[in-house]
């Protein structure tokens, strides 16, 4: 077939291959899903969209396909994180996707998630008002398009690592994101990184590769 | 001569012609400024480099150079903003250079102004502590490279006019400037306008079009 | 919720938060809508598209949806800006929607509009006859798509502050907009200010930032 | 050698090759003028700087160097175009270099040229004071930098030929002179033909490919 | 109403506004229409999609609609050009469209016309054998889309002035016509001037104004 | 008509035209491939939609559509490379069409195509598990969305020509494929050759052209 | 003065402001320095000149300048990462500049590094014979210019959370790193993450973010 | 040291790793090539300034700098490609750098070159003339800036490969060489391939690719 799961992805990286289900069919989606629960015992396939979800639904009836994220999750993965969370705080309503997108795929790996929505720069208060909440978790991810300042500043107030995502979320000068996207990796607050524009998914991959070494540590 | 000074520009807005000396040769920058003296009794000249100031000097004894703010200036407007004051918060002390030419085409046109400088989002408090300064103006100028986030947060924060200015200081992804000016277009704090690049010069002149109608409301 | 109304924004900034509609799920808009009626007792949508436009008129009877600005809009605030016009200035018949989105974004905040339409550089003698109308106004919104150079013009023309909206109009090099921009941020009339690409919202909001000041003044 | 000069030039385009010394040493710029020389009895090298035009007098002391447009000339050619003149209009002060570029390639050739300088779109009185002038002639180079707006305003005005000109002049946003060409390709003045950005050369080539026609005609 | 149709535009530049039906509603299209065929007893509207076309003919049963060009046509112009043609030389058989926009346009305004098409330079041969076809017009237009080199041989074979069109035709590093447009504007063959991308009906203007100067010279 | 078939193009190049059937009717598209026939008794078309392949049946019931690669192919070309193989590499299964594109292009030439596919630098070990049969190849094609870094990697282990082709497989960043395309421009594994993001048949078209020499030498 | 050090960033960030000295005077960056020592008994400046390192050799004379990195360290942090390592991968030996301002950023915090030089993936197996060195840090840091491959490839080879740093290193399409950035923005290999372009420093302040909470675990 | 030499890749890829110099001290570049000729008898130091080009006279006296391709070669590598030649074919003079940095990368390696200079398509019958010479060789190298049109010609012509180096020569909307990679990458002559901007390095190697399966087959 044209799929090659990468099965050993999960010993050298302790997370197993994703499915990116954009521009696959719906076999080709279907086959590498099946080669992974195979290997792993849980799947996990992303940018499904909701045609997509149902099919899916009919071939891994034990999966589950959520439309905001866009995410389906086949059983999830045996990792123990103790008491680490992971904040995942977003700037505006609109970038909600995107950040289900990591939230889930943290959750689908045994990370618990604080959700913080709907706190833009634009109204600062908000932002503080739950600053100890951000402040409890071990990792920030900050989602936020237009402008993109919601990660500098928090970046500015709390110590611990901060993931920044771009979204797409704006029109015009935003192009697409990229306004957002130039805006994170300029920031003065130091020491955000920073993923593509919408990728949820690849945000929650960095931060499992911090908890992983927290874990350890 | 090569130089046709727009001497009505005073009329139509209240405002002289400044000689914008960059790419001029110093007899060019010279006789415009000679011509507008001339029609107004005072001028101004902007990017003016060191070597250039100097050769003013002699011809034009009675102005003064900056070497910060590269302003050339011969005698002063002779407008009356009254108590209006004009607030130039800057998130750097590198974007000195570009707040200085904004504060002092200001201070020309005879408007006060208040200088709130390297109060950068990385470090909030900073800003906090000068908001009741900044409240207190009837504009706002706020300059900012890197990310741009600073007119975004101010923005927030204060109801009155904030023009904001994006200035080159960065490297890399900055674009020279590029992603401070995109992150001031998408600012999701409504209501902001923007400048072009470094252009402190123009944002003083945005200000004097305010104020001239403010002072007459 | 996933919806946290900065209710507090009316305080700061003197203009309740308004709901940028694109990229939010009608239920989002309109939870958003209810809390910002609740709270200041009137409330506005942007980019509402016309099947959203209907839904909200089911849950918000009393308020309007407009199909060119595609602006919802609840009651209006009760602001009094005297005898301060806005003229609303359009280079072509295409530009109108966002010209309108400005438009009706002042009428919702109580400020009389002037609209000048299909003025464009091409045909100089359309704006020269209109000359009056502009300097009659305390504040000028020129809105251009194509090059932009309406703005540029006026700025030569008027003492009065401009604000430039750029439009996505034209094609090609055009780059959905960017010509347009570009062209407005780089004005050789000195003191006009600039808002994103079709952000006729956006411009009104630093209009009204202005005319605050002025009615203060 | 490495020049192989393009002597049949002159009989399919009725204008002898012309020699682009940037990036050229001088003993490749002398050889090519050279055998143009002798081919054509005149020739025509763009692009000399200072130093390499001292050079060339010494090689070639019949020549003449003009450090403004930059242009090393030996001969003239023998062309007629009898009363045809061309404007060649421009913006700024700052954009004398290409618009001398043009005039004096035009006058090499042989063609009268009316220099109107410094009448850019923010003093617009200016361009009005000298449009019988413009209207004179069978041909317009408009030529300017900033955001360009001049070649609309023009094309508006006048019916006859306008070609384009973008220069680099201005900063930030301009990104060396992309931001006026693309406001040129996009003018809502229809019928405008663009050059290259500081391309005063291609644009008096391209008015001596219309006056050309015009004179069989 | 929202259209002020220049109807003066006939006296400046020798030709009609014309309706640029892109972004118009029909009634916006169909009153600008109006207005001018009662200045001028003819019309002409440009980027006519094929369900606004049939609407037209409706309301102007005397007009006639084109499907590749998407122009509507009401009467012609009563110019008389003699002699004069023009070639419309084309790269590929997909850039028909832009070709025929430019086509028409000029038979609209009375300009006999030779058509060339798929004559693009990766079979060199296929151009070699029309060129007495394109030598025998006055001016030549020439659409490319791809790399755009069209213009530049031919510039390089004929001494006409050549108008160079980039077309959108291409995928990937095309960037939707700007590989082509980019090409054009850095022609080796002097004296090319450029309109916009798919700009057929721009390059028929600039094709206008020479013509308009030739029949009187 | 308005197709000129290049039926030399055989004789230049030893491989005939090819039709690109994207922005052509179905009608030219059919005009092209009959002339095409008429001439070499085989022909291909590429970028053929679903709706047009199926068309194309009834009028060359001998030809084949293959939905993948959006082929359509009539006959085959008699070329013979004897044992020379080329091996069509791909980074993921979303990079199939592309793959298949250049693979049938091949195929049709009569050229052995040996297909690895879904061998991405994520997971190494797959492609050095097949780095014999890569090895085995005269030719690599390698064929990879995203940052595109498989030809680095391919041209780093083998000594064969290699061709990248960058597809448009990826978002945000990706910039519909740039992203890929510049990667694969500045590799650090000397001698690649790129071509246009997704161009699978230039890929194959570059290699037909080696092959040519090959057997020949 | 003109700078308002952030001497709270060491309790809300644990790592103290560290002086951006490009675009700022000698004398902006001693005082800015002074500050820092004065609250915390040791400082850092990154982009400092040979120049500038010079002279503030004189003024701080326990300081340290180093060439190579461009950093001038006073003293060092006290801070205690334990066992915890950190791996400084660099592609090629243009590269040592941004990775030597990584490691020793990351040094003067007291965190140990491991450097590992010039194993792009051109040569694969100069990497693959370190990776056991990779492996046993706890962090890496990837460094790389032209195509940026090596974190993509680092990043499917170890768990170990990776920071992309792309460096300007390359010339043409690498665009001054922005290829080596979208490179590793888009890697195919999950959970990168990624800072500004030639951001060495700003790849160890996000490394020593995670190293802090690591040690807290 | 901070130089791995990858002593490894003759075997690998029949070519010794070559040297980049930009960016690198002198020993670093000494030291590189110590390596390589201790490992192979002979190395290659591409992107060498004159004044480093001298000191390495000093240190290896037996190699040879060359000013115009910036080379240095020590020895040359003992390959035997027997009649294979290649024709490096120039657009314009300017482009000669980039042409002999690909010549004399052949000549190094062993293989014969045919050098066709200053060929441009702006006057087609020079490269005609030499079209014997081009199909004399087994390989082509087409060297352009500026619009980059020269490889689209070439590849009509000839059946061998065709490979496409744009060069930085240009200004203005040339974008540093970029104008040219667009137009080369969009070809309508199928099958070109290309590389980097000012890469006749890397055109070299790409041949060297071919020539050593060519030998083989
Ligand atoms: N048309 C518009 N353009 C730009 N910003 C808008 C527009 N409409 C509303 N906004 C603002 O955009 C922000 C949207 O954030 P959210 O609704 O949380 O995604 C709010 O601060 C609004 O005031
Ligand atoms: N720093 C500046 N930035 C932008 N525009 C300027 C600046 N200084 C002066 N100007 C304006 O730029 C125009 C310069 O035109 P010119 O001097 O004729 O080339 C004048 O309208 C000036 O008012
Ligand atoms: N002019 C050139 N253009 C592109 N790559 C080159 C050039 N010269 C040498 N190289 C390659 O660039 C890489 C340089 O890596 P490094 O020397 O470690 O920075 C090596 O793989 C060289 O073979
Ligand atoms: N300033 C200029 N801008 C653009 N092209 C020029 C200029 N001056 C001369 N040329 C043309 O550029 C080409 C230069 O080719 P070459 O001299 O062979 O590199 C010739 O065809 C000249 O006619
Ligand atoms: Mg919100
Ligand atoms: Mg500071
Ligand atoms: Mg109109
Ligand atoms: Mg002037
Ligand atoms: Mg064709
Ligand atoms: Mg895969
Ligand atoms: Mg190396
Ligand atoms: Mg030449």
């Amino acid at each position: 077939g044209q799929v090659l799961a990468d099965t050993h992805r999960m010993i050298r990286q302790g997370f197993p291959e994703a499915v990116y289900a954009e521009g696959k069919t719906l076999e080709q989606t279907s086959d590498a899903l099946a080669a992974l629960v195979a290997a792993h015992g849980c799947a996990l396939a992303t940018r499904v969209n909701a045609e997509a979800g149902e099919m899916l639904m009919q071939r891994f009836p034990t999966g589950s396909y959520d439309g905001v994220s866009r995410l389906y999750r086949i059983g999830r993965m045996s990792g123990d994180f103790k008491a680490l969370t992971v904040a995942v705080v977003c700037a505006g309503t609109s970038d909600v996707p995107v950040a289900e997108e990591a939230a889930q795929t943290l959750e689908f790996a045994g990370v618990s998630v604080r959700r913080i929505t709907d706190v833009g720069v634009a109204g600062l208060h908000r932002l503080l008002a739950r600053l100890d909440d951000v402040r409890a978790a071990s990792l920030v991810i900050a989602v936020a398009g237009m402008e993109g300042a919601l990660p500098s500043v928090l970046g500015g107030l709390v110590a611990a690592p901060v993931i920044a995502v771009p979204t797409s979320v704006g029109y015009g000068a935003n192009l697409q994101g990229v306004a957002a996207l130039l805006g994170m990796l300029n920031s003065c607050a130091s020491g955000l990184s920073v993923v593509n524009i919408d990728n949820g998914f690849g945000a929650a991959m960095a931060a499992i590769r911090m908890l992983n070494v927290m874990v350890k540590a």
